[in-house]
């Protein structure tokens, strides 16, 4: 059987997640009119420290467009880093959601924004009628290349937001693992540091499909309730969503789930050493792998994708197992 | 405790629903890649007698978006009842999924549209670019009234679809009561009567969130499964989906399920008798109530939303409780 | 040769408007950037007594979208009538312009609209995320059936609107008609009784192909100089147009027009006498006409369009020959 | 008196321009019912020596647009010169006629592209439902640089869109002083060599806002007559339109203008020898000036952009007065 390091999309779900799921299996209002839908706003208030939105939603691609359609009309562009998965793994989704807005794109090591890197791009653009102006920036927490934005990091790239009067969304799909990493509260690398939405992920890290938009000035997420609907996305029985969620921040189970995944990712990352492409910071190691060596590894039943040329793209999740990892590890080791 | 009958949206999950979800949570292939999303086409032409391709979504507006993105231009049209869901209680998810095309508004007893009713809108534009053309009819099955069109009714608006070159949807969120309601095949209903795209609706029906959309033109899929990804309905772990669907389809839940909502309304229908506004073909029933009436019901215990002045409406689901049931009817019966 | 009463819409142009666009023909800069087009909103504030912003544009269908797009989000709605120009002549144009936002249809006698009408509309529409909700109201000055808003009726529109929190847009491509009529000042019928977007006609009145888009918040036309340029409606000569409004305004020559067309229309329906279906208030009349009675007509070479059944619409326009009034009005005396 | 070479887009109006504008004012249909623009699919289809139909529209950016929406659905993307008018200089408008369709940017000296860079970006998408595939190139003729792509580059660019089952649309804004460098015939550059739909400017070579779309498979224009109309881009008086394109037409007077803007850009071009940044094949010249430089033929009169760093950009037009071009070739040359 193969030992799968492809992508934690498709991860297990946690057992909390079952009983929570199931537990919800009783006659409740439908859409986001349940019990559980109704404790989102409160339960993501406690955790940010300041009163937030919450909606649910069940894909991270929902998640990021309907977040970026509260901040960015359709005449305006969104910043962001030209490896972005919202530039190029979603079908072009944020043009459906944004109406014909423009993704306009940056550089950046480790595919991490800076405020230079934005200011480069706002700084080419005439200011006419003829080019279309920023209204927002969306950054990856943890970045496409598995690396993660220190607080201080986001605050700089929240006082440049503000400064441009931009919005500052965060795509969040591995939120956890970002936190998980830092050791800060996730107040201090999203609202705390000027984050304006954040795609909250889940999915990855445990749940079936469930994913928050959190939005830290409340009043926000009033227009994007209308969105939801309208992109069909307010499943009837959202209590299913609300549960996960829920299970999923009950003591702290996003962040045990992907302190496991990221203490899974170490493993790995200290046999690559030399082999590492980036620091691995998240749950993804990024390694120099000929394709010679890829092969090797994939006959002992490794699954992993190719990245680029003489690279390969490892990951792990909440639910690696220990085995697997250690073998992938001395695999690696071995080449 | 209350004795549901608001709607069956937001009713329970299947046992063997859930059975279905639990054995999917395996290792396999992200999004629709799985073993189990890729057992759905096969399924369905199975039911269908015919090449279907199938495509699972979280929704019901989804699907109906989704599926009439297949069949309308941004400039067209499509024809509907004006108590259609899709004009009436998706806030506008067409005119977002379709690019501003329009609904045209048709007028039809027992909210059931007719080759007349269709001739109706068309005739009344004129032809030239200054007008919306209606590209495709959308019916509800059964329709917001409960109401069931037969295998011939469906053959009309096939044959005048096809006459006046027009696609043809059929919003099937009560697809199987319909179904159950005629004893007839799915197919009699639905591509043997010229049906081009069907929203199969399980959801309401004993799954937790899953749809199917099946297009009776495979080929016309091809372009919806880039739609869907593009408007985030492409879940990453998408066999729990499959797994929804498959299960309702397996040894005929869907319709055994089915048969059991019709069955509980003709109890409560029985006892409305002359009150009642619409012949009860599916499992909602349209009745007069007064106020006082409404009142004296709900002191008991019974939940239904008012219909308009004077009426109420009651739904009852796979799962109503048949002592519930039979309360109710003995208390309309005693009013 | 035919007497020509189809429409105003394709009237000739003023000899004034020719001799402006060719001054205009002179070096200046491109798009909105030239001495004329900077004229605008001065001219425009002049002429309402308050400051205002003015975009020309080609079309009264751009200036009716353009000026929707300010006022009315994707998610949202616009209350107009059931014959409005908006719904029934541009091609779902408004679908496009605001991203799927709906018309949402009211009656009204003479094709107008009243906060009654409104009120219908808006009191039907449960207060959840399923429902689109109304963002805006458009009207038509003078409207489709030749009638003519007094500045009371705006004024309770406005006031209505306002209530509601609704934007109030007026398609003035008759809007000099109107005003010629009541014999008012501009504003007593746009921005003194609550209009917040005008699309002020010019083309029927005159000009080659211009019409003026004034806000009476001109903040708000700076994100629609945005949307005009994404529409392709800012033309890189836009001193020709420009020059054509501003020729239209130079000593009233607009409402000079209009009534030259107002009276034309009058002493046409003297003769149409009981056939009225309308009262004659601007350059339409609605008249009673058998199919026999027309042919008769046309025999003698009138141009005009059936209107429903035993009906038809005469147009005058400014450059309408008195001759040829005159020869229709006698021939529908004679009739 | 500046001596104006900042652009060709805001140039005069050509006196045989306006004599057919004159003539048109008479009254005819509206719209594109008239006789003058009846006849633009006869006069395109003898140019090009095929059945063409072609539409007016008053600008460029509607041009593109339109003619890219008849090649392009709103999943797809468009394949273009990352220095593309498309791209930089319309608002997004491609965003908003295409639906949220993207641009996918490539690279080509000269702001040429080539199959090369095409294949390029297409080999960079993996083939699936995550990424947008193009489904058409657009490219410029002349480019943004001012070069001009021969027959056999063209046919090229041609044979690679058909093997790649992409449409080919070419932004012809300057295609007359494309053909005047070249000395072909139109087709040989459009759709002898594969193109499939031309944006066909005439406004910045005489015209007064008017441009064509030329569709080389006429069945192709009958949808974009809706989205034409859509876009509000269906002037009522559109034979003022037409008159313009036929004035152009009429005795080659496109290709007269062109070359004598290509004549006047040689001039200068040859003062500018070593300083030239690109061959000047048309009537834009790239060169390098310093800031210094700049200062000092701008103090003599003369009107241009800076273009980059220590660079600018020259345009001549149709009407560039010959004492004009003189005395800034002798300018620069004394430099």
């Amino acid at each position: 059987m193969a030992m799968q390091f492809l992508s934690d999309n498709a991860a297990s779900v946690h057992p909390a997640v079952w009983r929570a799921m199931q537990a919800a299996d009783a006659p409740d209002s439908p859409y986001d009119g349940d019990a559980l839908s109704q404790q989102l706003d409160k339960a993501f208030s406690e955790m940010f420290g300041r009163p937030c939105a919450a909606l649910w939603v069940a894909t991270g691609t929902a998640a990021n467009c309907l977040a970026l359609a509260a901040l960015v009309p359709p005449e305006g562009g969104v910043i962001c880093h030209h490896t972005a998965h919202i530039e190029n793994d979603e079908c072009g989704a944020p043009g459906f959601y944004l109406h014909g807005a423009k993704l306009m794109l940056a550089e950046g090591e480790g595919a991490k924004l800076t405020p230079e890197a934005i200011a480069a791009v706002i700084d080419s653009i005439r200011m006419d009628v003829h080019r279309v102006h920023p209204h927002a920036v969306s950054i990856t927490q943890a970045t496409e290349r598995g690396r993660v934005f220190t607080p201080s990091e986001v605050a700089a790239l929240g006082q440049c937001a503000q400064d441009r009067k931009l919005g500052l969304h965060m795509d969040g799909a591995r939120f956890g693992n970002a936190v998980a990493h830092l050791g800060c509260s996730p107040a201090a690398i999203s609202c705390d540091a000027g984050v304006d939405a954040l795609s909250f992920g889940f999915t990855k890290n445990g749940a079936m499909g469930a994913e928050a938009i959190v939005f830290f000035e409340p009043a926000v997420a009033d227009v994007i309730r209308f969105r939801r609907k309208r992109a069909g996305h307010l499943q009837s029985k959202g209590r299913f969503l609300a549960a996960q969620i829920l299970a999923m921040l009950e003591n702290g189970l996003w962040l045990e789930n992907a302190r496991a995944a990221n203490a899974a990712a170490q493993e790995i990352a200290t046999a690559a050493g030399e082999r590492l492409l980036e620091p691995v910071e998240a749950n993804e190691i990024f390694l120099r792998l000929e394709a010679r060596e890829a092969a090797v590894l994939r006959e002992q039943g490794f699954g992993f994708y190719d990245w680029g040329e003489n690279g390969a793209r490892i990951v792990t999740a909440w639910d690696s197992r220990p085995e697997h990892c250690t073998a992938l590890a001395q695999a690696i080791a071995a080449l």
